[in-house]
C-alpha cells in the first residue's frame, strides 16, 4: 500500500486511463492532495475581507454584455463567468472531472479536443449552485471572521483580489465534490448487485447509509485541522507567540464537515440514481 | 515589536495610506506573507509536468484576436495576456503594487476608479518580462525535475491546469518583486543625503551595497527552506515514511537565492536611479 501510494505521490490523477481513474487509492490520493488545495487558496482568500459588496449586484452591478447571462452581475459572478469563458477556450471544461458554475457561457476550444476514454455513466449531476451559495453565505462569513479583518470592513481595493481568490477557491470545492462520482462509480462496480437493488427502490437514504464511512469521515475532519493549522502558520514564528495564524482553523474543519462531505455525498446519490438508464438493469 | 507585528497580522498592507505603506515593519510583514503565497502557488503547479510546449508558440500555437500582440501566441502567453485584460477591467493594475505582463492588452475599468496617494516617486521600472523568462527557463525546470513527473513527459489534459498554476505564481512572483520600490523609497526617505550623492553619482554598485543585507537574505533563504518543507509535507504522513513531498525544497530557495532576491534588488536599484528626476535634487 505504501508503495503502491508512492507510486502515485503528487501526480495529477490520470483520467485518460479508466482503471487507474477508478483505482480507490487513485482516487483517495485526489482527494487528500485535493484538501491542500482547497486549503491553501482558502487560506489566501481570507486575507482580505469578506467584502459582501462583491456578491451582490445591488450593492455593486456590473454591466455584463454576455447575452447568455443578466444585464447586470456580481462581481464575483462576472470574474468566475469570464475566467470560465476563457477557461472553456483551452479546453478546461472537456475534462471530465470540470464541472462549470456557468455552463451557458461556455465555448467551442480553440486547440484539437482530447480523446477522454467514458469512465463514468452518462449524467447530469452538477451541484455547484449549491457550492456557490454555500460558499458565500456560510463557509466565507465564516472563514472571514477575525481574519480577512471584517473589523476593517469592506476594502475596495481588494474586490478584485478577494473574486480572483474565490474563483480558486470554487474550482477546487467544485472538482472535490463532483469527484465524488469516481467514488460512487468504483462502488457501484464492487458491489453493483447492492447498489442496483438500492437504485431500483429509489432508496437515497440506503444509497447514502450504503457510502457512508463515520470513521473515515471522522479521520478526514482530524486530517484537515492538521492540514489547516500546519499551513496557516508561518513555520518560522510558530513558537514565538507573535502568530495568530492565517486562517480560522475551526472554519476549515467546518466546511468540510457541513458543506464539503455532505455535498459529496449528495454527488455520489444523484449520480447512483441515474447509474440504470440506458443500461440493462433499467 | 511583537504587539506591533502582531496588529498587522494577516491583513494585506494598505496602500492608501502613505504611513503604513512605507513602514518597513508593514513592507516586512508584507513580503514574508507573500512567500507563502509564492509557495502555495508553486507547489500547485508541480503536479503537473513541465509541459514545454505551453511556452512555445511554435510547438502550440494559440491563435490571437487580440491586435495588440502578434497573431499566434504561446498557450501560456494567450492566458496570462487574457486573464490581465480581464482583471484590469476590475481595476487590478489601478493598484500602485499591481504590474501587468502585457500592459498593452489593458482595458479601461469598468468600476469607478480608486484614489490611492502618490506614495512612490514616478518611475516605469518593470522587470515582469525578466522575471516570467526566469520562471519558464530557470525557476519551472527546476521546480518541475523529479515533480510534475517528467517521466511522463508531456500530458496534454493538464496543458490548460498548468497554465492556470503559472498565471498565479507569475502575478505573486511580481508583485512580491516589484514591492522592492517601496522598500527603496522608506530607504531613501531614512538616509536621503547617502541616497542622492549615489544616486547623482550613477553608482548602482554602490546603491545595491547599500540596499543589501546579506544576513537578512540568509534568513529570508532559511525561512523559504522551512516553508517549503512544512507547506510541502502532507503533515498527517510527515512522519510516516510514505510522503516524498509535493515540492523540490531546493528548487524554492534556489528561486528565491537567484531569481526573487536579485531582482528585487535590481528594481530597487532601478527605481532609486529614476528617484531624483523632477526633484529639488536633480
Amino acid at each position: 500500500m505504501a508503495l503502491e501510494l508512492l507510486d502515485h505521490m503528487d501526480t495529477a490523477i490520470d483520467l485518460s486511463d479508466p482503471s487507474s481513474a477508478l483505482d480507490l487509492a487513485n482516487i483517495r490520493f485526489q482527494l487528500i492532495r485535493l484538501e491542500d488545495t482547497i486549503t491553501f487558496h482558502l487560506i489566501e482568500r481570507v486575507q482580505f475581507p469578506l467584502n459582501a459588496a462583491i456578491y451582490d449586484p445591488d450593492l455593486l452591478p456590473i454591466p455584463n454584455s454576455n447575452l447568455a447571462l443578466p444585464p447586470n452581475l456580481s462581481l464575483a459572478d462576472y470574474m468566475l463567468s469570464e475566467t470560465e469563458r476563457l477557461h472553456s477556450l483551452v479546453r478546461r471544461y472537456d475534462a471530465p472531472d470540470e464541472y462549470p458554475f456557468f455552463p451557458q457561457v461556455l465555448q467551442r476550444p480553440m486547440m484539437a479536443p482530447l480523446r477522454y476514454p467514458k469512465i463514468l455513466h452518462e449524467n447530469n449531476v452538477n451541484v455547484n449552485s449549491i457550492i456557490k451559495d454555500k460558499y458565500i453565505k456560510e463557509i466565507l462569513p465564516e472563514a472571514c471572521r477575525d481574519f480577512g479583518r471584517t473589523d476593517r470592513g469592506e476594502t475596495k481595493e481588494n474586490y478584485g483580489s478577494a473574486a480572483t481568490c474565490d474563483i480558486a477557491c470554487l474550482q477546487a470545492l467544485s472538482r472535490r465534490i463532483h469527484f465524488g462520482k469516481y467514488v460512487a462509480e468504483s462502488k457501484f462496480r464492487k458491489e453493483t448487485d447492492r447498489f442496483v437493488a438500492l437504485i431500483k427502490a429509489e432508496d437515497r437514504t440506503g444509497i447514502d447509509a450504503a457510502i457512508t464511512d463515520a470513521k473515515v469521515e471522522q479521520k478526514v475532519l482530524e486530517r484537515l485541522r492538521l492540514k489547516a493549522k500546519t499551513y496557516g502558520t508561518d513555520p518560522s514564528t510558530a513558537n514565538d507567540g507573535t502568530d495568530t495564524g492565517k486562517i480560522n482553523i475551526d472554519a476549515v474543519v467546518k466546511m468540510y464537515a457541513q458543506v464539503v462531505i455532505p455535498l459529496t455525498k449528495v454527488v455520489e446519490v444523484e449520480y447512483l440514481m441515474q447509474r440504470l438508464k440506458g443500461t440493462e438493469w433499467e
